[in-house]
């Protein structure tokens, strides 16, 4: 297939620390052993991307690079490697692989193995939205079960994830505290059917966190936040609880004072998507896609805000810091692609 | 035996938050259900005293308060409950209850979980030192072993329970990477047979303990600082490491950006010799009393600096914090029984 890849591809590029992000022409890059090349049909703006721009969440990489963490798109060649060889011509989603170019792009090489394809009757935007969240949402709700929790925390709960996690909290019957900063983040909530919601900014807000976690026995506390905000979490949790600390969106340091962990016996663990697959085979990751791909038009699909050119990244950005509670960007890279899938 | 107790007894007390401490004549406690009354004999001044004193810990207490963490003596009464009338007369190690009064008096009412007996060959001297460091040193392995680590980290590796492990790693053949603050501190532990000493003030000493860690496959730390230096030992860590944080020298909150644990799949525990007690039924408290109680003259051997009685409670302090690495002070409360342990 490789006759009909272009030279060239447009592509976002971040030049250097804290700059602005270009849009321009640049090579398409080959794929070597055990990487395949994706033509991308679309990719959304995620709170982790933003993490990535401001290099504040520790990702590797050297300037200048492509952006974008996840997207969809059609495989178009491989090398060497049986996996990469199965997935072309194959639609997927698919993730940037640590040290290389992001979804922002005409094209983008990848691992193999961070490629998932996707069933007959997904839309590439819906796919281009399948990892990160609702595959997330999905082995958020693998850990309760392994780790014997009966109900769970969630923080920034009014985030795409969140909302994710609160449908299908309601559908398996687990009950999940929905921890938002607004009430109209609150209200959103509700409207979807969200049995506890707490306000971070209310006065008796540590309290009625405390009582409400010990009430449920709610021993799994997802963490977006960190900062001082890992410590109010801490305090709340009833014995045994796990903080699993999963974004940094205040974008400091998880602070704790070691005796409310050891009290009552706590722990603080990270959970990253990416390292979590890393920890498990091909087939509990395939199972996990297919898990989330079942729900993808369901529990699991992603409210799109705006749809934008990659030429608009800059736009996109705004629109998105301004309000991540509207729903996503979503880049459209291929219209002709992305409009034949839906 | 009840006859023999007097009503008033001598006794350190904690008056008031941040004050002075005062030695006078208070009423002797009476024990409760499950409860034993032991009149002490010695008590030494530790670590976890001195974060008692200051509060900065977490404990919980009402003042007027007698201070005092662990200590040994001999059980004169015990309230209704079958494992105080089977300790009643014996020598026991014991520690303080949460909520009620410590070791730093005559006599000390405590639960009765919360007191080993004491083999005969055991000095009163050393039966009073055998909870928070040996018996923390032996559980530390049991971590270990339970964990599958094969090589560990200790901070202030020259403290009482760091030359323990130290012992402990060399007879046992288990690499021990001690971190220690000053020279003259890692000149104690080469002189013990130390292979891997790290000063933490020397200027590479963040890339030695990362090389060190890697090569080791060091994947328990043990946190004895806290503050920034929990993320330092994070940093280092090889992947899958736990950071077990057991004290909090820094008076800090440990800073961790979460990134850091996510990465790599790393997280941080917090560990206390109570809650770990609570967590283990007593067959198992008591077989690692067992194992602590016959290393108790030779490797978990407690070095004493001096001995004062309780009324010098303040001249200890002073003399402890200006130099906790000179070794143990310890309260003899009966000098005759100590003697005749002796």
């Amino acid at each position: 297939m490789s006759a009909t890849i272009p030279d060239r591809m447009q592509a976002v590029q971040l030049e250097k620390e804290g700059g602005l992000l270009t849009v321009g022409q640049i090579p398409v890059p080959r794929p070597g052993p055990g990487e395949v090349l994706v033509r991308m049909a679309a990719s959304p703006i995620n709170p982790s991307d933003l993490g990535f721009l401001s290099g504040g969440f520790g990702y590797q990489r050297e300037l200048p690079i492509v952006p974008g963490i996840e997207g969809s798109g059609r495989v178009m060649d491989a090398g060497p490697g049986w996996l990469g060889k199965f997935l072309t011509g194959k639609r997927v989603a698919c993730t940037k692989s640590t040290n290389s170019g992001g979804t922002w792009a005409g094209y983008m090489v990848t691992k193999a193995s961070g490629c998932i394809p996707l069933q007959k009757n997904i839309p590439l935007e819906q796919g281009a939205m399948l990892v990160v969240n609702p595959m997330t949402a999905v082995v958020f709700f693998d850990i309760l079960k392994q780790g014997g929790h009966t109900a769970f925390v969630n923080t920034a709960a009014a985030s795409a994830l969140g909302r994710m996690l609160l449908r299908l909290s309601l559908k398996r019957g687990v009950p999940l505290i929905n921890i938002v900063r607004r009430t109209d983040q609150a209200e959103i909530l509700r409207v979807l059917g969200a049995e506890y919601i707490l306000v971070s900014t209310d006065a008796d807000f540590d309290q009625k966190l405390h009582d409400l976690a010990h009430r449920l026995n709610a021993t799994l506390l997802l963490d977006a936040i960190a900062g001082e905000f890992t410590q109010q979490l801490v305090n709340a949790a009833p014995k045994k609880s796990v903080i699993l600390v999963y974004s940094i969106l205040s974008g400091k340091p998880a602070q704790i004072m070691p005796n409310t962990l050891w009290h009552d016996d706590k722990r603080i663990e990270g959970f990253y998507l990416a390292t979590w697959a890393s920890n498990h085979n091909l087939l509990k990751i395939l199972s996990v896609a297919q898990t989330a791909q079942k729900m993808l038009g369901s529990d699991l699909q992603t409210d799109v805000h705006k749809r934008l050119p990659l030429s608009s990244i800059r736009e996109g950005l705004d629109l998105y810091q301004k309000n991540m509670t509207a729903g996503k960007i979503l880049l459209v890279i291929d219209s002709q692609e992305v409009s034949i899938s839906a």
